[in-house]
C-alpha cells in the first residue's frame, strides 16, 4: 500500500476547513423560489427561462462525453490518461469552481435581478460555496449553468498535453486555473468587469466564450506543450514530422456530433432568458458554421491528398463552432457561414504552423481548434456583427470601435493566459524540456501512461 | 499532392456565386424577434414553443450519433466510410439545405404568424440561404428544426448502399436528393402542397415523417443498392446468402437508444407548439411502439433461431419507431402498441423478402426498416387514427377517406423518390451493377473502403 | 429451427388477451390536451409543465445509454448479455409497465389536478394500458415520464447478476419486479401510499428515488447475486479474491457521463412543475454530489493503491448520485457535497464488505453503488434537510421525526424487495447456488453468455 501520511494530513486539513466554512449559513435570499416566482407574466416568463437554462447547462456538461471521446486520435495506450484528464475537468472543475471559481467569476454580477453579492471590475468577492446569501435560486442557476461550461477549460488543455504530462502535475495546473486564470479574465467580459465596460463599439463581447473559454484555455494549453516539449517520435532529426496515428476514429466522429450538439445548447442557453426569439438565429448561425468547417476541411484535404481526412473534417467542424461562439448572436447566417469557412481554414494553417514551424506538438490539435479559433471568433464579432442584436456593430455596417474591443480582448486573453501559465508551468515543472518534472519518465511514455498511472489499459486483454 | 485545378475552379466558383448572393440582404422581417415577442400570454407561450422547438430539434441533430453508430453492423474495414456516409449527411446535408432545400420545401408556408415568401402547391420558391425576408427568428426556428430532420435521409440512404459506393458518387446522388426529391415531396405533404390538401379525409398527414422522411430515404436507398448490386461474398453462386457478421453488436445497441430518445423529441416536437398537449401521448405512443418492436423480434427470433438476437431486435425497435411517426399524434396507446408489434413484423418479412427473394443486398436493413415501414406508418394513420386529434379519422372510426388519401402518399412517394432516384442513379452511374462507375474498384471491397478512400482504418493498428 | 409450439401457444394467448382489453375504450377525459391547455396564465404555467417533465422523462430514458456502457467493466465475452439484460430493460420494462406497473403504482394519484382512477393506500388499481379514462394528457404525461424511470430497475439489477444468470430466468424475474415488487413500493411513497402519510416528519420523502429505485434495485440485485453465488473463478480456496478485469474502462467513463447528465434531468424534473424554482439548487446539489464522490474516491485510490483508479471514481461519482437522490431537493449545496463524500466512502466500504467478508460477487458494484447509497440517500434526508422546502426538518434543524419516518422506510424497503427476491429467486431457481437452474452451464460461462445465448459475440472477428 502506497500510504502517505503527508497526504492524508493536507486532505483533512482541507477537509475541516471546508466543514467549518460550511456552517456559517446566514440567511438566504430565496432558496426555494417561493418568494422569486409567482403566477403572473413575469413569474411564467422567469420559470421558462430557468428551465430553458436549466436543460442547456445539462447538455453543456454533456459534452464532455464528447471531449473524452475525441481521445479516439490518441493512441490505445494513453487513451484513459487522456480521459481521466477530462473526467477530472468533469467532476473536479465543478467542485473547484463551486468552492472559488464562480465566486470569483461572477460576484458583483447581477442575475435576473438578484445580485451575486459584491465584486468590483477586476474580480468578484462573493458567492463561495454558494453559502449565505448566494443560497439562491437565481444565484444557483447562473451557478450550475457556468459550472458546467467551466468544465471545459480543463478538457481543452488536456488535448494539447496529452500523453506525456504527469497526473499530479496536471491536477496542479488545474488548481491554478480554475481558481484564477479562467474565473478572473471571465469576469472582465462576462462578469461585467473592465473588459466588458471598454469605451469602444458597446464594449468586449464573447457570447458564448471563443474568448473566454477557448482562446483563454488553447492559450494554456499552448504554452504547457510548449515547456513539455513533443511526444517521443514526433519529430525526426531532419526536422520533419510524424504523424501519430490514433486507434479509433469513429470516436472522434461521435465525439464532435456530441459537441456539436451540446454547442448548440451552450450557444442558445447563452441568452438566459426563454422570451429572447434570437435563440434560433444563434442556433442556426451555430449549426451552420460548424457544418461547412467540416465540409470545407473534407474538401481541401481531399484536395491535398487525394483522401477525404474525416478526422480532421472533424476537427473543422469544431473550429468553425469555436469560431462562431462568439459571434453567434450578433450575425447573420450568411456571416455565419463565413465564418466557420474561414475558421476551417484558419484551423488548417494554424496547424500546419504550430506543428511544422513552431515545432510544438499539439496531439489533438487543441491549441488550433480552441486557441486560434477562439482569437479568430472574437475578432469576427468586430467584423461581421450586423447591429441587429446587443448594439453590436462591426466593420461590415461601417463602424470599428466593435473591433477595436475585440482586438484588446485579444491581446489581453493571450497575455493573461500566457503570461499566468508561463508562471504556473515554471512552478511547477521548471523551464527544462524534456528533463521536465512534469513530465513523465521515459520508460513511462514509452509503455503507455495508462498502466503506470491508472493500473491499466483502457482495453485490458481478456 | 493530387492537386486537381478543376476542382479548385469549381470550388472557387461556387464560393464567388455564394458570396454575390449574400449580399443581397433586404429588410428583414424580425432577426432578434423583439418585434415577435412581447411580455403578454401570446408572446410568452410563443417563447415557451420557441424553447421546446429549439430542444428538440437539437436533439433531434443529436440523432446522427446513433445512426453513425448503427454502423457496428458492419465490417469493421467499411466502417469509417458509413461514419462518414453520416457525418456527410450531419454537415454538408445542413448546409445544402440552407443554400436551396428549406426553400423548396417551406417556400409560401406559414409557421407562427410568418409567411416564408413563395410558393406554389409543387414547391416553394421562397427562403433560400435564410437571405432577406427569411431572416427572420420564426423562420430561422423552423430552418434549424427541418434541417436537423433533413440530415437523416442521408443517413439512412447510407445503410442501404454501404461498403461498396463511392464517395463521390455518394455525395453527387446527395446533391439530388437533398435540392430536389427530399425537399419537393416534402412540401407537398409539410409545405401544405397537393398532397396535405388532398380531397379524401382531411388530405395527407404524416405527423413526424414516415413517409416524407423514412419512405423517400429508404425507397432512394433501395434503388441504389439495386444499382450497386451486392456485396462480394454475400450470394452464393446457388443463390443462398450468407450473413456478413458485423464487427460491434454493442454500438448497434447504444445506436438504437440513441435513436430511440431522439425519436421522442423528433415525434413530440412536431407539435411545434408547446401549449400542444398531446405531446405527453405522442411521446407514449413514439415509447411504446418502439418498444414493442424490439421485444417482439426478440422473441421471434428466439423462436426461430434458438438465440434472442439483439441485433435483429434494436432494429425491430427502429421499425417500430418508423412505424410509428406518421401516426404517433393521431391515434391511442393501444394502436401504438399495435402499430410497433405489426410494425416489426413487417419488417422481419420485408429483410426475408428482400433479401432472398428480390436479391438485393441491403447492409444494415435499412429499406425494410424506413422504407417498407415507413409506408406502414403512412397506412397505420388511415387504418387507426381515432378522430381525437387534427380531425383525422381512420378505419377504426368507420371512416375510408384517410386511408385512400395515405395510399395515394405511398403510391406518390414510391413513385417519386423510385422514379428520381432511378434517373439519378442512372446518370451517376450507368445501368450495369457490378461494373457500375458508381462502385469501388474490386480490391478496394475486398480490402475495406476505409484505408483507400479515407487514408485509414477506423481502428488503426499500433 | 428450434420452434416450440408451447413458446407461441402462450405467446397468442398473451396477444389474444391484450387485444380483447384494447378495445374496451371508454369516454377518455382529455386526450388531446384541449380542455386542459388553454391561453390564460394557468394554462401556460401547465404546458411549461409539459415540456419540462417531457425533455426530463426522455433524457431519463437516455441514461440507458449510460447504463449499457458501465459493462465496460465486464469481460467481452459477457458484454452483449450484459447489454441485452439493459435493453430489455429499457423496452420490455415500458412495455410491462404500460400493461400493469403504471396502474398498481399511480391508480388513484392525483397529478396536475387528475386523478388517475382508484388505488388504496397499499396499490393503485387503474390506469392499466392507458385506457379509458387514462387516455388523458396528464395521467399520459405521468405515465411516460415514470415509464422512463422504471426501465432503470432492471438495468441496475443487471449489473449484479451479471455473467452468469440464465436470459429466461432474468426475464421471469423482470416481471414480478415490474408488476409487483417496484410498483407496490413505489405507490407506498411516490403514488402517496401509507409510507407517504406516515406520522413522523412530514412522512416518508424520497424526492427522485434513492428508495424507490435504487434501494429496491439493489437489493433485489444482491439477493440475486446471493442465490447465484459467485463468478467461476472470483475466489480462490483460500478465500481470496480476484479482480475480474473489463475490457472497455473507457466505456464506464463515458457512461458515467452519461449517466450523471441523465441524473441531472432525473432529480430537477421530479419537481413535475416548471414554476418551481428550486430546480436550479436541484441541479447543482446533484451535479456536486455526483461530482464530489469521483473525486474522493479517485484520491483515496491514490492513496490506497499508487494509482488513481478512474473506474472505481465513476463508480464513485454514481454513488454520489445515488445518495443524493432523495435529498437533492431538502438540502442546500454545502449538505450535498457532504452527503456525496460520505456516500462515496460508503460505497468503498460496502464494496470491500460485500466482496471480501460476505463473499458475495457483484460484477459492477451495483449493490454498493444503488443499495447500500440508497438506503444512505434515504437517511440523508433524515439528516440534512434544512426546512426550507417542502417543509421537510431534518437533525440539523433539531427535528429527529423525519429521520424516524426515513429510517422506517429503510427497513421496510429492505424487507420488502428482500423478502419478495428471496421467494421470486427460490420459486425461479431453487436454494442451490452454483448448480441452481437459474444459472447457465459451466461451460456457457467458461467461453462467455454471448455466444451461446445471443448467437454472437459482441465484437465479432472479421
Amino acid at each position: 500500500m502506497h500510504f502517505k501520511l503527508k497526504n492524508v494530513l493536507l486532505y483533512l486539513l482541507i477537509a475541516g476547513f471546508t466543514v467549518f466554512l460550511l456552517f456559517g449559513i446566514s440567511e438566504a435570499a430565496d432558496p426555494t423560489g417561493d418568494k422569486t416566482f409567482s403566477l403572473d407574466l413575469r413569474g411564467i416568463n422567469l420559470s421558462s427561462s430557468f428551465t430553458w437554462i436549466l436543460v442547456c447547462g445539462f447538455m453543456i456538461w454533456f459534452m464532455q462525453v464528447g471531449f473524452a471521446m475525441l481521445g479516439g486520435l490518441l493512441p490505445a495506450k494513453n487513451m484513459l490518461s487522456y480521459m481521466t484528464h477530462c473526467f477530472i475537468a468533469t467532476t473536479l472543475g465543478v467542485i473547484i469552481y463551486w468552492f472559488v471559481g464562480f465566486g470569483v467569476m461572477f460576484g458583483g454580477f447581477e442575475f435576473l435581478g438578484e445580485q451575486v453579492g459584491k465584486g468590483n471590475s477586476f474580480m468578484g468577492l462573493s458567492g463561495f460555496m454558494l453559502l449565505g446569501d448566494a443560497y439562491d435560486v437565481r444565484t444557483i442557476l447562473l451557478f450550475i449553468f457556468q459550472a458546467c461550461i467551466a468544465t471545459f477549460i480543463g478538457s481543452i488543455i488536456a488535448g494539447a498535453i496529452a500523453e506525456r504530462m504527469k497526473l499530479c502535475s496536471y491536477v496542479l495546473m488545474f488548481f491554478f486555473v480554475y481558481i484564477f486564470i479562467y474565473p478572473v479574465y471571465g469576469h472582465w467580459i462576462w462578469g461585467e468587469g473592465w473588459l466588458w465596460s471598454l469605451p469602444y463599439g458597446v464594449g468586449v463581447r464573447d457570447f458564448a466564450g471563443s474568448g473566454v473559454v477557448h482562446a483563454i484555455g488553447g492559450t494554456v494549453g499552448f504554452v504547457g506543450a510548449c515547456f513539455l516539449g513533443p511526444r517521443a517520435g514526433r519529430y525526426n532529426e531532419d526536422g520533419t514530422t510524424n504523424s501519430i496515428p490514433g486507434h479509433n476514429v469513429g470516436y472522434m466522429i461521435l465525439g464532435t456530433i456530441v459537441l456539436a450538439v451540446g454547442w448548440l445548447f451552450y450557444d442558445a442557453g447563452g441568452t438566459m432568458a426563454a422570451g429572447d426569439l434570437r435563440t434560433s438565429v444563434i442556433a442556426a448561425n451555430t449549426c451552420l458554421s460548424g457544418s461547412i468547417g467540416a465540409v470545407t476541411v473534407l474538401f481541401v484535404t481531399y484536395l491535398l491528398t487525394g483522401h477525404t481526412d474525416v478526422g480532421e473534417a472533424c476537427n473543422g467542424a469544431l473550429a468553425g463552432l469555436v469560431a462562431i461562439s462568439a459571434p453567434c448572436a450578433y450575425v447573420a447566417p450568411w456571416a455565419a457561414v463565413l465564418i466557420g469557412f474561414l475558421g476551417s481554414l484558419i484551423y488548417l494553417f494554424s496547424v500546419w504552423l504550430i506543428a511544422n514551424k513552431f515545432k510544438v506538438d499539439d496531439p489533438l490539435g487543441a491549441c488550433s481548434v480552441h486557441g486560434t479559433n477562439g482569437f479568430w471568433g472574437l475578432i469576427a464579432i468586430g467584423i461581421f456583427a450586423d447591429g441587429s442584436y446587443g448594439g453590436v456593430h462591426g466593420v461590415i455596417t461601417g463602424h470599428f470601435g466593435q473591433l477595436a474591443a475585440q482586438l484588446i480582448a485579444c491581446v489581453v486573453a493571450f497575455a493573461w493566459a500566457g503570461g499566468l501559465a508561463y508562471i504556473v508551468f515554471t512552478l511547477i515543472g521548471g523551464i527544462g524540456k524534456n528533463d521536465s518534472k512534469m513530465r513523465v519518465a521515459e520508460n513511462v511514455e514509452k509503455e503507455g501512461l495508462d498502466e503506470h498511472i491508472h493500473g491499466t489499459s483502457c482495453y485490458p486483454a481478456q
